[in-house]
């Protein structure tokens, strides 16, 4: 289905990307540390769909963000947050729990987060949400919406109707188990999903929490063997791998200088689909996906400001 | 039951106070504001059982702290902050939910917080809970266990056995129907929790809450209908009015500056409660409840530096 030198043909629709799921308050400490001994943090806009859509907007392409959140104070900061970005909350529905929130210390290892999970895995498949999926040429999301009922079923039934409109999906196969609804078990189920993906973009680590510990070879087979037709896999400072079940490419990578690396993979996809829409091939795409990174890995946050997807030509290598 | 001008009898236990709910974390934004526009949060150790119970102690009675956080980094900290205070945590269950959090806008008007409820709401009965309940004069709880289960059940054995050891039940009716489970009704609940009741302390808001709007004098007869055997309803700046179905006391507050209002009502728990135990008749336990409540207003914060009961008399009219 992909070929590294051609272009992903698609259908013409008034919409480019949408993400579904997570759309939630980080809440960072000031300090770095690596318990919660801090004292002051800082609440910033968050959820890795979102970020991906407010990140291709600025890249030049048309997103769409659906997600959930509460009725309350927090839910109408993200509301003004995404308005103020110039993006479309029509699909951003609020309901009657609290907008979900993530608590984090500043951390230069691996940090641990707190996760409360509220009004994101409230999200419904409503008559706006189908319509918007017949809208778009990509629908994306990650493993967050899975994670729990009743978001999960609106997810199922986005994958179906996506699936049957030739919609490209996509999936970020960022699996926790922190998130994952007690007594289940989140890898089968994770396993369940990635026979319906076009494209998944695992980093090592979700990897090997996916199928253990394994060559970055071996865990490309692992996810084409359950079906995915384009399998990025990330490793970090090495670039990544990927393969489309005939062919693999491995990508070096184009960062020179790393500040911070929230949000580094968000770039990267957003990278990766401003470029596929317009129409520039899938190994060049990639190399688009990289660039994007590159230059976020250079600012603190999860979100900066990009500037149009063609400068990053003239900046790298691509 | 209870004489104003006598004090209250207890049998000879190690413990005086066992107060059982929520402890949690409250983000508090460092600015005020009407909405969440804040940017900037601070950290604080919350739960007003817990407060009332940290209050006792500087008091110089014996209280113990009975409530369940996260095994996460939260949790970790309110642990820290209890021991660093003295306090015995051994009866803090350590359970495999986040630590719970209230994040609110700091507000010179009435607040509206956001509740993320977790680890609080899975205290269990266990055996060490039973222990500390038949070591203890007094048990203390509010509307927050009582909202949601597997944790009401656990307080309803709570009542179950502090009545059959002649412990002392004293309730804060503090209903609000954001924290309640969806689709339940609270107030028929907590009605039918105040016939196990000794001593409730409603506001003026929490009455209005249960029963509409009345008089203070009809608020206070309902909680005598119901069996509550002193009902001490609260009125702010106009002190107190309290009854104990024979007779109705007029208290006026002892507040001359008021600087900050959070944690008023524990501080005047804390204050009645360590009278009570040594062994002030009920009026003047109520007036040291008073006092402790004034002493607190002058300063910012839920708990402030309580100094020794005894020395409240130097201070204020007892």
């Amino acid at each position: 289905m992909f070929d590294f030198e051609n272009s992903v043909q698609f259908a013409e629709k008034d919409l480019d990307l949408l993400t579904v799921g997570e759309l939630l308050v980080d809440m960072i400490s000031e300090d770095y540390g690596v318990s919660f001994e801090n004292g002051t943090y800082h609440r910033y806009f968050g959820g890795s769909p979102a970020n991906i859509a407010m990140n291709t907007k600025r890249l030049g392409i048309r997103p769409l963000v659906a997600s959930a959140v509460g009725s309350d104070g927090l839910g109408q900061f993200l509301l003004e947050h995404l308005s103020r970005s110039g993006m479309d909350t029509s699909c951003v529905q609020q309901v009657d729990e609290a907008t979900s929130l993530v608590v984090v210390t500043k951390s230069k290892s691996t940090p641990v987060p707190i996760f409360y999970r509220g009004a994101d895995y409230r999200l419904a498949y409503t008559e706006e949400l189908r319509t918007a999926l017949l809208r778009t040429k990509i629908v994306h999301f990650s493993c967050w919406p899975l994670s729990r009922q009743p978001v999960r079923s609106a997810v199922e039934q986005v994958i179906r109707d996506a699936r049957q409109n030739g919609t490209l999906v996509c999936f970020d196969p960022n699996y926790h188990p922190a998130l994952w609804e007690k007594g289940e078990d989140g890898i089968e189920y994770i396993k369940s999903i990635l026979p319906l993906v076009d494209i998944a973009k695992p980093s090592e680590d979700d990897a090997e929490r996916l199928f253990g510990k394994d060559t970055p070879e071996n865990q490309l087979q692992r996810f084409l063997d359950l079906g995915v037709k384009l399998v990025i896999l990330t490793l970090g400072k090495d670039g990544a791998l990927v393969s489309n079940g005939r062919e693999t490419v491995k990508l070096e990578t184009l960062a020179t200088q790393v500040t911070d690396t929230t949000g580094a993979g968000d770039a990267f996809w957003s990278g990766f689909y401003a470029a596929l829409v317009k129409g520039y091939p899938v190994r060049r795409a990639l190399k688009f996906g990289l660039a994007v990174s590159a230059y976020k890995l250079q600012y603190t946050g999860a979100v900066v400001e990009l500037p149009a997807l063609e400068t990053f030509q003239e900046k790298y290598p691509i």
